[in-house]
């Protein structure tokens, strides 16, 4: 019996679509808050496959998803660089800046910084519900560049747009650094037992146009086709948060099986065969009630027919109601 | 002889393209700081006609621009409501939020209050070389509600989804407020003596899919519908920033005469006859250099052949060397 989300995602159309939700597992749940509240470090935590575990079931085991997806953060890719990554309480992820070719020469990626990720993906496999597949995850390389650049994730990030235009050599070499390193992550955590993996790019909405096929496209491409030759089998969705009117193209050319979509883009008048997940507004889970269980009816309605995986259009808020996620779920199998 | 900007407005091509910049009158021109510095408050000094014209003119005389922007602040319609609004020193603006029926009951539309800004617009038109044409602006309806609700800028806009998902009837009536307002604001520009207008809805890349309509291209077209009628002749730009995928929508349905494009979006792909002005990305014009003038050309070279204006994807950044306004004009029109 083939899980609904893959079978979606080679796409076959779900009579319920199968559904999970980005930052599922997370502060708005009380069990996790326990458990973070014993672990200083989120880079630690996030290492720590028993808590890593736990944490990535969580979700799944409340509300009985049709997916988990890793507790893991995207930064753990420029740590395994050798980058230095930090999370200040409120304030969001730090890192010291890398700003010139100096700084991009000391970065050497260690895949064993990373082992404990593969044993967490084992621990979820082992654990997992018969209905759930285990999604692994990594940022896609302009995502993660622009963390690495700026510091911080900031919203209109200048110096990565600067050193994107004036300095194309060195940017190009950055991109080529994340397309291995991620391509290598992605590839160990399919070793693992990971059935499907998103490439998260958060920052798609901030490239300028005579960028977007160095920076997200042809890096996309490649770390698809990377992983591919390993693992055709496992589906790869893209989560291009912003992209507009780029997502034609990034369907096409990208290689990817599935689609992220935001709250900000019309789902159902995207034209493309392949499987398509989101993009209910955060919002209205954070709010819940009818207007939550008409979007969702909505959504389901417009999506008939098609490859199609529910989800949001972004991240679970973190003061949203947990007892709001079981709503939703039960509306969209009602 | 009509002015370049405003043919190329009626859907004709230029054998070269009419250039301005989106916040061309700013803090990076030192004649601009001057005058500012003896001004404590923002909303004052744009409500101060000597100093409005002067500010409107100064990159029109340094650098011989085909159009001139009111120097204005899209804020200006809530102060004209009634509600409060000043600019903090470094933070950018801030406003008493409003959040409720007792709130949105308090707002009336007093045009005198803007009285001064078409003496600037008859100021200006009277100083005006022959070829700049002069184009008023006012903010968009959901761009302009974002402040009102939220009390600043921010990047969420967590406030203004809840209430529009959550109470759409007060939503609606925000909308007719500054539907009303606006459309008469633009109205009067244009008596006054603006030769085209733009509404900046600086927000677009905010608005949920299933708000889109209500939010940005019924209230749009609502504006562009009362200026049409009672001036037919003036035509409006509409720069829905961050729209992505939603401008083939926006340039059908809202009546605009032309479309601002912003960086993020691939220009030339745009399918329309309408009308198309912008993008080079800000910090290209911040570098300068061949990076600056092959950026421009390519550009240019893109859009032969269609009716285009020429300007950046968003507002000239207060870092740029003024020096670098000239050279690209210079690159556009060499």
């Amino acid at each position: 019996m083939v899980k609904k989300l893959l079978s979606v995602l080679k796409g076959e159309p779900a009579q319920v679509p199968p559904v999970w939700l980005m930052r599922q597992a997370g502060r708005y749940l009380p069990e996790y808050r326990a458990l973070r509240a014993n672990a200083k470090d989120f880079v630690q935590f996030c290492l720590t496959p028993d808590l890593a575990v736990e944490v990535t079931l969580q979700p799944v085991r409340r509300f009985d998803l049709d997916a988990a997806i890793l507790f893991a953060d995207i930064l753990l890719v420029p740590h395994a660089l050798g980058q230095k990554v930090w999370f200040a309480e409120g304030e969001g992820p730090r890192l010291e800046p890398i700003r010139d070719a100096a700084g991009l020469a000391k970065l050497a990626y260690r895949a064993e910084l990373l082992a404990p990720v593969m044993q967490t993906i084992k621990g979820v496999r082992a654990a997992l519900s018969e209905r759930a597949a285990l999604i692994g995850f990594a940022g896609s390389p302009w995502t993660v560049a622009t963390y690495m650049i700026e510091g911080q994730g900031g919203t209109d990030h200048e110096n990565i747009r600067k050193l994107a235009w004036s300095e194309p050599k060195l940017f190009a070499q950055l991109m080529d650094v994340l397309v291995d390193a991620t391509s290598s992550y992605l590839i160990a955590q399919a070793d693992a037992g990971a059935e499907a993996l998103q490439l998260f790019e958060s920052w798609a909405g901030t490239v300028p146009a005579g960028l977007f096929e160095r920076a997200v496209l042809e890096p996309t491409a490649r770390i698809v086709n990377a992983v591919k030759a390993r693992h055709p089998q496992v589906p790869v969705i893209g989560f291009p948060r912003g992209a507009g009117g780029w997502i034609g193209r990034y369907a096409q050319e990208t290689g990817v099986d599935g689609i992220g979509v935001d709250q900000m883009t019309d789902i159902a008048a995207i034209k493309t065969t392949k499987a398509l997940q989101g993009n209910l507004d955060p919002i209205l889970l954070l709010q819940g009630g009818d207007g939550l269980r008409d979007a969702a009816r909505k959504l389901v309605t417009a999506m008939a027919g098609r490859p199609f995986i529910f989800n949001l259009g972004h991240g679970v808020m973190q003061p949203t109601p947990p007892g709001h996620v079981a709503e939703l779920v039960a509306a969209i199998r009602a």
